[in-house]
């Protein structure tokens, strides 16, 4: 049985940071604090898990099913959705954590483009997509494109027309890119049970423009409280107001980005707002200079506070 | 004395094609007809002349003076503005061009970025602007910023910061890319009389959002009468109405684009839906197939009549 | 102990396809006849596993383990080297397969630079080879750059400093890369018992000019023995002949690449030549036409028969 | 009548730089010097004139034309062969600068690929070509593929076939890339009146080693001693000294990379190493600091002296 028509997925996601020990492990124990905290200070009731700002691709199949299993576990009657991310190179791999979440009661799952070897066209990406979904066939299945990581730079709207008939799990697109045009392509194509999510914090009222139905990304931890008046001002038709807003988080997040913001430097900055411990990255990422995070966090404070 | 602030560039602004004879030289009396067919047509009352879609870059120097001062007389008691495009890989030729464009009385001129060696930093680039600028000091100066064709990926925002201290005469930017972080802060910190012109089409939305000024393009050339009532409707509160155009203009776009959509084809495809005679491109442009431009007048017709 | 001096890695290596079965599961039976075929028809002593021809990073770590493991066994009394690539965007899992090469008797192993998140500098990249070699610290072990595919551009020259510190089982570098001021360098630098091994075999007596000391190549499965002339001709310093061959080998490599050359091709195409049963590529790759690879073959005929 | 077959281009030829006064203008009285400093001091008897080191594309028309007479003059007598590099991104100018060349006795001349509008296939560029090359019948041309700078791809073997039926004067090909396979089948295809010229000064050796009749290059305005060195020893099969020679020409350049070493840093060099005064660079090229050349000048003499 394919997913239910009227869960239609809106709103802010917040793309979840994994929490590591400071050797480097796993800790599983700020799951449950991290989902208060999002829910009562930023406002945010969505999740995606061992996504990019997760660490997923770093961690082992291992550690990302413990990891989506204490998400779920701690976000039931909480969350509004938890979203994990099975997105591996190895297609198996990401059929038996596909597997995996069905049997944890995930409310979705979704998964990048694979990316060392490359699709070659859309039907490749299909394919590819088609053999995962088929291993959790209830559960709602997300594309994610993200080119400026994966180098997979297919247009979107190749990829789900009509892809219900490959796969009819299939609920909508995480859209991280700047190809408005395809953007534009995907919402005035997809089916009233598709989300169109735009992926791309500091481009968020473009996404708006064009008709996205919500938005998911690694900022919606700490500034989500400030991004929901956002979109509400949007949906009232007060751009100035919602404009306002997107210019703050430009202001903070080019301010960063000089300074060189990587994940690395996201966690470390997530750990100094919220007061969650979430520990250092895990290597190719190297841990971020404490002055450098509390630089970003001052710049925070006179930007939004 | 520097350009007066009330003549701040707003609204819809054709960047036009350069007429060719059959046998490749530039085609005057084609001008003439040509501006009346903007503004009885297409309801465009600017217009960008000798840039990307002019083929400027292909023109000799000579070529480019002779043309904008017939666009200048022939605009002249009609148009509201006439912007010339004077940029040059040789920093010298672009002065000789400003400097004639303000003997020819444009309303204003425009450069890109040098892009043969690229600047190496903002600094170099505002030098080369500042240089530029100089040669016509009372003519309002806009940067225009295209980095799918130069590489030069500078942030704009780090062009402008400051730039009237350095070019008095500067007035705004013509912003063709899809960095809308940098263009929300270009929006966000510029001067009055300044203005953040829009410079893709099929995204306009996005920057109408973001809060431009203004736009130039080539399709307004041909759908400019639609995209100004995509510009109203977004003033008007309109949002639903105004992207519908505006998915409109991208199904017509990705169309030609996926049909193959360079300089020549978008030059045959205004020669049909105009009727006014602009012959081929220029070589390193090759003529488009007539069969080609035939396909997107067609889709065209389907999608806007 | 660190791993002995006198084993420098020279002349050429393999870097094998996995042979699959036609449901896409590994096919074991497959890997005896494989390295009797290099030995006996191509004279190649030396194999590459589980890297990008192997398709290794579509693998899973259980799959790769089990093929490393068969490969040594049937490898051993009869090739001279088995390199077992552990390269994963995970470092936990890198290590579990470095711990594993060394349980399973490898003679080396080698990683790629992980390459979803990108070492930021060539220390963050130093860090992550070190904690992989640390896991198995009595095996040489070679980095393996290819920027190409991983988009991880750092300079050889900065990674190998100095690395017998950091990693003293550190033997070499395989090359896959046309910076060739950098292998230069690389050569110039490395220690007695280092190897540079080149790995574009379309460019192989670039490489052999710049002195390298051996290359690993998937075209070396097939054309080793033509390959083996080229590089004794360059030994010899008839430089005439070893262009000779090299020109042969780009006639047949341009003629590929025109066709559309990638893993799945060549995995066809060394099924062809081999007459091994290797079955086809696993998603994202998908099965090469029989009539492209066949067209190959014919070339190969034409070119080196 | 065609160019002689005999007058094939061979041995090192040094891309010159276009001297300038410190206030930036053209400085023809250092041409004199420049080129007794070439042939005394470097053994270098051919130059390629208003090319990339010469910031031909920062030129006006008219000074370009001024400078290749005075280049031609100079060297009349002296120099065994002056190519007049014509590239613009305009046909026109560059036919105006091919018949130029041709009226002040030039030995030949080239051009780049236009680059503002690429060309979309190999036919757009070798009609480009002919355009320019009909202008000056009787002078040998050379195509100078520099995808770095021009992004233009293409490969040079599909621009060379059967060449010679479209541009009887076409002579050769200045290949200042690293795709080396594509340099092969230029060097194994090319008639025996042309010549492939390698354009890497650091991979010099590897374009050797494929069978380049000749070099064109920067650094051989103050290393051409030594290279002409290098030359000599590739030619008799002493590798060892050859590669010696590449190697420290490398130890030199990535030292100065790493330094940031761009025309203008390289023509400050150029002065300090020969004594020449040839001024600053011109925009968008920023004038090096003296003590950046100072350093790299250090390093030349550590290295060769």
């Amino acid at each position: 049985m394919a997913p239910a028509a009227d869960a239609k997925l809106t709103g802010l996601v917040a793309a979840t940071f994994t929490p590591f020990t400071t050797q480097g492990d796993i800790n599983l124990p700020v799951i449950g604090p991290y989902i208060d905290y999002l829910i009562e200070q930023q406002g945010v009731k969505g999740i995606f898990v061992n996504g990019t700002t997760g660490e997923g691709m770093s961690l082992t199949v291992a550690e990302r099913k413990v990891l989506a299993e204490e998400w779920c576990q701690k976000a039931k009657g909480k969350m509004d959705r938890v979203i994990v991310h099975v997105g591996c190179l190895s297609v198996k791999e990401s059929q038996e954590l596909a597997r995996h979440a069905a049997q944890i009661g995930a409310d979705g799952i979704s998964i990048i483009a694979p990316f060392f070897f490359k699709p070659k066209n859309p039907e490749a990406l299909r394919e590819f997509m088609k053999e995962v979904a088929a291993a959790a066939p209830n559960l709602p299945f997300y594309y994610y494109q993200i080119p400026a990581l994966t180098g997979v730079n297919v247009q979107v709207i190749d990829v789900i027309q009509d892809i219900e008939q490959l796969i009819p799990s299939f609920r909508g697109v995480k859209f991280t890119g700047s190809d408005l045009m395809d953007l534009g392509q995907c919402v005035s194509y997809c089916r009233p049970e598709w989300s169109v999510l735009y992926g791309v914090d500091e481009h968020l009222l473009a996404g708006l423009a064009m008709g996205v139905h919500g938005a998911v990304g690694s900022t919606y931890n700490y500034i989500g409280c400030h991004v929901n008046k956002l979109v509400s001002a949007f949906e009232n038709g007060d751009l100035v107001k919602a404009r306002t807003i997107q210019f703050k988080m430009q202001e903070l997040l080019s301010y960063a980005m000089k300074l060189g913001f990587d994940v690395g430097v996201n966690k470390q900055l997530m750990s100094e707002l919220s007061g969650l411990s979430l520990g250092p990255p895990r290597l190719p990422l190297t841990p971020c200079p404490h002055a450098q995070a509390e630089l970003i966090s001052q710049k925070y404070r006179s930007v939004f506070l």
